[in-house]
């Protein structure tokens, strides 16, 4: 059930409201939008309580929502979510596209800030690295060490952080570091952990798992916002079929449904949804085009300083030649791209 | 095994290589391209007559082929092949995009007309009609008549037509009739089917199969090319998965892919390969910005006149917004819309 | 809609209902079961005439059909179709197992015949050569040399034939010579070939595509049997999944799903189904254990002969192995092998 | 790499090869086969220490594992693992199957109970109940009182009990008051916590995942296996594919090649990866037919008692003639049921 409030109704309105909800023993969600808020509803079956709600001042309607996710549902929230981040203008879900990159993995502190800075010259505002590989057992040194890199990136070339949190522990330190805490694809069905972040009130990042269904991937963000953490960014990273020409398939065709479905914000990652280099920009330029909100992608170092680099890794040269065209592509779907002439002079 | 011929080799070099390849037992094909001519070679196991091929006039090189499929291979023929439709400047795979578009079944004459006028008005220079849909059992007499309509609308608009065939009988049909023949998903692995086809002088519009690999894809290109109808035109349009928030699953990922394996243009049929109108717009965008030659949609007439469309199909006003669009989009990826202006000014 | 006849519905009955379901413009598909005769409808839309149908002498019920195949359909036909072949007590359907068995390709009549001879020693009843292979494109006298060797092991072994249709031309050469005509997975939705084989009186073995779902499988079916051929045998044999243990992924869950939606028989092929040659016995077994009635394999002549042999093929050593397993399951099941004790005999 | 000893290899000889691999930093794996133990190492990168370690006395042979997985191998381990449980006879991977069966959630202690009985009475050895539902956020309270019931069952009716882990606060209890730590196909790749459970000494039944390939299956069971805990039990519970006649489709291909790549034992639960309560029984005879260690099945109470149950749930009945059939399929595949006289009788 989800409670829409009039245009006009007062924060005092809405406090009300969910004292009501709350009372009759279910959780408020508040929810705003561009124009009104909405109140989504959990915990309840049916619609116990609905007439007392339909009149209390500032309601404007009582609907049911159909969908087995309710939160993350667009029938709830109309409007696009924007994830916004304190003390900078920078958004995902907004106007302004949103680019994650950053290296595999940080594990020298100069080649983390040369990237970092050359990152950053394209005008892209995120910076990613998978700081806690779930495959490798770091010690919880040497994962402060890394996150304290990041912290470090942050400070100096004023790119927000993404981390991925794995357990109850990275989730603590990825909280404390970084500015969104990433939640893999293996981890999609964790409910324990969703149901931790989902206490938090930080961003969270959330891949969609490898055979997962749109609905299962809404289901898992729906964990985390029943929690009452909103700041939900979901993420097409491939999916399993029978083909193998790339590592996995990029899923392109939930963009449309899930704009449809959800009000939340959806990336795409063509480095690890195809696991091939020589597609990654090809499938960045048409994850905008069909309405993505941004992409993730991995850049490695150029190849005479470090040869390494996963399979779907771009060199900094392809990332700014990216940047170059999603500032072409983005004006055609209503898009920006941030710092759009910087990014553009950079590709030259 | 492929022959590259040197850049001036002449024809009668081309023609002399070719007799000396069938003198030995295989088969020769002579694939031209922009700046020199790749001869093909099948039929062949190991690298029989290797020695006396390479030394003939205008051979510049002898080469081992390493993919399954030959001629199909960018190995064999590196640039792209561009299909040309004598007495029209129209191509599939040069720099205008290719965009085919009508209706699932023309059952009224006036209706296509209308529906051609529409499409012909855009700058789209082909019109698909599913003449044969291989459910249905249609007579002979009925099917000579729907082809008989595509052969007005292509006089009356000059628009170039396509038809499915599914087996010899229409195939023989369509060859007379149409101007590019269909081979259709389900019969994607029919090989006779396809040998048939291969014997024919006409462009053949290839769908993938619904679980078809890349290489199974490709192979099924060879068997045309290896009978010597070398105007294959592949088309994605959707894939089985786990997954059901469309009807199939467009893997537009397979297209990088394809035009780094493969010489010949890829088209993109966003209606089939969705199943959901909401879904055609974006993904056509998608596919011109991952590098596919075109698109093809399903048009149906507007609402108020007839109601029927399948459940991937787009109205005239929504198919002249997407070519508005893929307007912006082409120059993107180096490509151009036909009768841009034209298109544009139709979407206004 | 199907009309259910009472048990003691006689010839005269039948045909005068069957008389009256023309005469309304439709097509009558008299089904004989082990109690009493149903007869199903095509080409009707709604219910059309069902009032008159119901007085007829001899009806039981007229009732509607949900599913989208008919014919196919255990609503259609409560009891299991039994195909049987005219002169031998062969059956596939029956208590009996219908064991099919052959080389990947007949090439030489004497190896051919000496396997045939192993086969048939061990009790399986059907022999099964891919006469035409689909890939290759054999002249037609070659096609016609294998399908004489076919009615030769025919003729010394007892053995029931079974040969490839791809096209018009091998499904007349197969109707002629071989005992079943098989459809295989590529063709599985090839309708045109279809339609024609359900023209003949031949039975019909129609193996699942390689990404058919059940109902797909069943409307396979239904093409067959709405031309009038209703002697038709499902075969299971791998379907893509992304998972590459095995070639394909072979699904055995399908066999108890068909046989509650269908009446008709189903084999599991476990060599292609699988590619591999250790997994054959155990999903064998396991076919037989989950309901299939039957199975089919490849079986290879004894490596010292000829190494050559497809993936998932076994020797004759382990085919006499099989048989004298599948006798330990059958009663498990219900069934039996037919000629038992000599099948265990040659196990020995 | 792996030690292989000699079959009169000392524990004194064991144990000084295990300290030689710890010495030059690498960690030791002693594991127990029928004839001989075989150590394997983790942690190295290529051969270091070979040489010294082919000289000690006791050892046999130093090989290389050429799989990605190591103690999961075959390779290393020849011989099936044997999983025992102190105080019974009860095994899992040795000649008898192991039966598992429990209802979907312990609600109500006097059902659970009762149901217990019906199950022990078929000889079944092994209780589980999906006591924390990975769905729902029970209370620490709760979920002790559930596990509290399930000592009470293993107490009173000398059952083994199984019970599901999702992150480290459940792992616990469930160490504390389970014989089985369950960890289900949603966590299969959550490595921090198979990283946790491999630190504990009991035995883990872990599911595998989804889409899950077989390698991946099985680099679940060495994170496991690479912190120590050997006593992994594998289970099959359904795959992702396209099609949707079940749930899930329930691949038993995995089976034999489970078999062929490992020395862990696998079981094959059909009410979860079939989720069709008329498919449980032919599958579970198909499972073991094709050489699965046992299943684990849904059992819910009789219908007239709680209507409630999974989709794939059968009732104690259907659960007695599961146990009759299994014990005729068992000799076949070489096992033997538990107490089988005692399982035939209650099926009578």
């Amino acid at each position: 059930m989800v409670i829409v409030m009039k245009a006009q109704a007062t924060e005092e309105d809405i406090r009300r409201v969910c004292e009501a909800i709350e009372q009759i023993g279910f959780r408020a969600h508040p929810l705003s939008g561009e124009g009104h808020t909405t109140v989504g509803i959990t915990g309840n079956r049916g619609d116990a309580g609905r007439g007392d709600l339909e009149t209390l001042p500032g309601v404007a309607e009582v609907r049911r929502v159909l969908k087995q996710y309710k939160l993350a549902s667009r029938e709830t929230k109309p409007d696009d979510t924007v994830v916004r981040f304190a003390g900078t203008d920078a958004t995902i879900g907004g106007k302004d596209l949103a680019i994650v990159a950053g290296p595999c993995s940080v594990e020298n502190r100069e080649q983390a800030f040369e990237l970092a800075d050359q990152i950053a010259a394209t005008g892209a505002r995120f910076f990613r690295a998978a700081a806690f590989n779930p495959h490798a057992s770091a010690s919880r040194g040497l994962r402060v060490e890394t996150l304290k890199i990041l912290a470090e990136i942050r400070e100096r070339f004023a790119l927000l952080t993404i981390a991925e949190a794995v357990d109850s522990e990275t989730l603590g330190l990825t909280a404390e570091w970084a500015d969104i805490i990433q939640i893999g694809a293996r981890n999609m069905q964790n409910f324990s952990l969703l149901r931790m972040a989902g206490r938090l009130r930080k961003p969270v990042l959330l891949e969609r798992g490898l055979s997962a269904t749109l609905d299962e991937f809404l289901m898992a963000a729906e964990y985390l916002m029943s929690e009452g953490n909103y700041q939900v960014v979901l993420c097409e990273r491939g999916v399993r079929t029978f083909d193998s020409h790339a590592g996995n398939t990029l899923d392109l065709s939930v963009i449309p449904a899930v704009r449809q479905a959800s009000h939340l914000p959806i990336l795409v990652d063509p480095s690890h949804g195809t696991g091939r280099s020589d597609s990654v920009l090809p499938m960045a330029r048409a994850a905008i085009a069909c309405g993505a909100n941004g992409v993730a992608v991995e850049v490695r170092s150029l190849p005479e300083k470090t040869p390494a680099g996963g399979p779907g890794s771009i060199d900094p040269e392809q990332f700014a030649q990216m940047m170059h065209e999603l500032g072409q592509i983005a004006p055609v779907v209503g898009r920006t791209l941030p710092r759009e002439t910087h990014g553009g002079a950079a590709a030259e």
